[in-house]
C-alpha cells in the first residue's frame, strides 16, 4: 500500500475578480451549489433541469426548444456547437480576431471540415462586408464568430449578420462566452442558429457548464446528418433525450452545479436582463474614465468595446505583471494580463454578472492609482 | 422582450441516496463546493491543482503522473480514455457484459476504431482465457473492459488481464466509475494503462469531475500518435500542460467542483483506503443477508460481486417501481430500477462511498420489510 497524503482544509482568502471570468458568485448561489446531493432522476430535479431550460431561453432570448446547459466549460459548449454541426468535408468560415476564434479553427479541423479563415488583427471585428465577400468566393455551411472576444474586448455586431449567411445557405454559430448576461445577446432577433456561452462569466455561476441553445436550422441539421456527431458525450440529440421529455439517460447532470445555474438564472430573471445590462454599462463607463483619468488608454475604440472586459494598454516603463502582483497581494483584487501578441502589453479587466458594481470600480482604480501613483 | 421567469427558491428535501450514485455527498464536501469563488490561476488554485493529483494518485494507488481529474461526468472520462488512446483505423476489443460497455463500443466506433466485441450476458464476468482467444484471433491495439458494471452489479477480475494485453502488444483501458474508492483498484500493482471515474459514486462528491490516470505505455502511446485527438476539449495533451508545471491555459477548470473533489479526496486519505474499503465490504454484507432475510435473491454470484451496486431480483407479483415510489414517498430513500434487459425485474442498491454505513442498511431493510411484508 502507498501512503495516504495528508493536507491541512484550504483556508479562506478569495479576492475581488475583476479578470475575464469566473466573475464572484453572489452568496445565494454559493449556498444553492452546497444543498444537500440529490438523484439526478429526482422528480426536484427533473423539475429544475426544466425551470433551467425555460430561464436559458430567458437569459438567451429565444424561444428554442433547444436550449440547455452542457455538462462541461464554455470550451465544452463550443465542442458541441461545431461538433453537432459540422460532418467531414463540411466548408466552413472560421471569423479570428483573437484567441477563441483560433480555438475554434483549431476544433473545426478536428471534425475534419473544410476550414476557410479570415482575420482581423486583434481587438478589431468584423464587417458584414468582408463575411460576405468571403462567402461569395466559397459558400459556407457554417460560419463561426466570436461575439465578445475574451481575449481583446472588442464587441462584435451580429446584426443583420445572419440574414448575410442564410442567404448563403448557411449556419450563423456564435459564441457568447463573455457576453450572455452582460452585454445583449438576442438570439431570437438576431437569427442566430447556434449560441452558447459559459457559466462562470457573466452569469456569476461557479465554471462547469456551458449554457447552449440551438434554432430550428441548426436543430433540423442535426437531425438531418448522414454521419454520427463525431464524438459522444457533445452529440446533442442525445442530450435532447435526457433534457426533454424523455428523460433518457446520458450522463449523470452536474447536479450541485445546476442547482447553482438554476439560482444565478433566477438572480438574472430577477434583475431583469435590460437593468443587468444597464449595470454592465455604467459600472464600465466608470471605470473607462477612471482609467483615462490615470492616463491610461484603451485597446479597443469605444464604438465596439465590451462592457464586460475591458483591455487597457500597460503605461510605458511599468511592469505589468508587477503590478498585477501588488493588486493581489495588497490589495485582495484580482485582474489578468495579455493573451498572445498582448502578452505583457494589457492588463484585462473584467466587470462582469456579480462583479459589475461601481463599488469595485472605485475600488480598483483607487488600488491602481495608488501602486501607480503612489 | 420577453418576460422573466418567476420561480421560487428551492426547499430541501434530500434522500437517503442508495442507488448507484450519485451518493450522499458529506457536509464537509459540500462546504468546500460553497466556497466563494477564485480565480483558475489563483495561486491556491493551482496548488489545489496539484495536491489533488497527488490524492489521485493514492486513490488510484498509482504513481503515473498523468493522474487529473477532467472537467466532466464519468461519461466524459470514458470518452477521454478512449479517444485519447485511439487513431482512426485502430483494431480495438470491447468486453460487454452491460450497459456501460455498450457505451464504451459507441464511442469507440465514433472513433473510427475497427471494433471488435465479445459479449457476457448481463449480471456475469470474464475470465482471462475467453479475452486471450479473442486477442489470439485478432491482436487490438486497445481492450476496454468495465471493472464494476453499474448495470449489472458485477465485478469483473483484472489481476493478471494487463499481462494478457500487453502479451498481444495492446492497452488496457478499465472503467473504474462504480469503483474507485469502494472496491480495490490497483493500477499499479494490475498494470492498468488507463483507468478513469467519476467523482459522484464512492468518492462522494457532486457529480461533475471524471478522475483519470494515463501509465506510461498510456503516455508514450498519446505522445506518438500521428492524428490529432478527435476532439479538442478531451485532448489529454493540451489538458496535461494545463494540469502540469506549464499552466498553460486549456479551459477554466470547474472550481468550485474541484474544491470539493479535493475536500473529498482528503476524507478518503484520512480514513484510509483498506478500511473504506472493508467498510463498503461490511456494509454490503449486512445488505445481502438483510435482503436474502427477506427471501429475496441476489443477481450476481458472490464470488464476482461489487460490493459498491447490489442488484437484487423483485419478488415474484411485486410492483417494482411502486416499492420504490414508497421507499421515497414515505421513507425518503431512493434506489434504482433495472437498465435494459433488466428492466422491472431487478432493483439496483447502491452503497456508496459516505452512503456505505450499516446504519444506512439498518434503515432501507426495514423499510422494505414494512413495504413488502408490512
Amino acid at each position: 500500500m502507498k501512503n495516504p497524503p495528508n493536507y491541512p482544509q484550504l483556508e479562506d482568502n478569495a479576492p475581488l475578480l475583476l479578470g475575464p471570468g469566473p466573475s464572484n458568485v453572489p452568496p445565494r448561489v454559493l449556498q444553492a451549489m452546497a444543498a444537500p446531493m440529490m438523484g439526478h432522476l429526482d422528480p426536484i430535479f427533473l423539475d429544475v433541469m426544466d425551470r433551467i431550460q425555460h430561464l436559458l431561453r430567458y437569459t438567451f432570448q429565444t424561444e428554442n426548444s433547444l436550449t440547455i446547459p452542457v455538462s462541461g466549460t464554455g470550451s465544452a459548449a463550443m465542442e458541441t456547437a461545431l461538433s453537432n454541426m459540422i460532418e467531414p468535408g463540411d466548408p466552413v468560415l472560421v471569423c479570428i480576431s483573437g484567441f477563441f476564434g483560433e480555438r475554434m479553427e483549431e476544433m473545426c479541423r478536428r471534425y475534419r471540415a473544410e476550414v476557410e479563415i479570415i482575420r482581423r488583427p486583434m481587438g478589431e471585428v468584423f464587417t458584414i462586408e468582408e463575411i460576405e465577400q468571403a462567402l461569395k468566393s466559397r459558400p459556407a455551411k457554417v460560419v463561426a464568430i466570436v461575439h465578445g472576444e475574451t481575449s481583446t474586448g472588442a464587441l462584435q455586431p451580429l446584426e443583420g449578420m445572419a440574414d448575410l449567411v442564410h442567404a448563403h445557405g448557411g449556419l450563423l454559430v456564435v459564441d457568447a462566452v463573455a457576453t450572455l448576461g452582460g452585454n445583449p445577446v438576442l438570439v431570437d432577433e438576431w437569427d442566430l442558429d447556434v449560441c452558447y456561452s459559459g457559466s462562470q462569466k457573466c452569469l456569476s455561476c461557479p465554471p462547469g457548464l456551458g449554457p447552449i441553445t440551438l434554432g430550428p436550422r441548426a436543430e433540423k441539421t442535426l437531425a438531418e446528418r448522414e454521419t454520427s456527431v463525431a464524438n459522444w458525450y457533445f452529440d446533442m440529440s442525445g442530450m435532447q433525450k435526457y433534457w426533454g421529455k424523455e428523460r433518457t439517460y446520458h450522463h449523470t447532470a452536474p447536479i450541485s452545479s445546476n442547482l447553482a445555474l438554476y439560482e444565478g438564472l433566477r438572480i438574472v430573471a430577477e434583475e431583469g436582463l435590460e437593468a443587468r445590462w444597464a449595470r454592465h454599462q455604467a459600472s464600465a463607463e466608470m471605470l473607462w474614465e477612471g482609467l483615462q483619468g490615470l492616463d491610461m488608454t484603451m485597446v479597443v475604440p469605444e464604438a465596439y468595446r465590451m462592457t464586460t472586459v475591458t483591455t487597457v494598454r500597460v503605461p510605458e516603463g511599468v511592469d505589468e505583471a508587477a503590478v498585477r502582483g501588488r493588486l493581489r497581494e495588497e490589495y485582495n483584487i484580482a485582474i489578468a494580463g495579455g493573451l498572445g501578441d498582448m502578452k505583457g502589453k494589457v492588463w484585462r479587466i473584467g466587470l462582469m454578472g456579480h462583479s459589475a458594481r461601481k463599488r469595485n470600480v472605485r475600488r480598483l482604480i483607487g488600488a491602481l492609482d495608488k501602486i501607480l501613483h503612489g
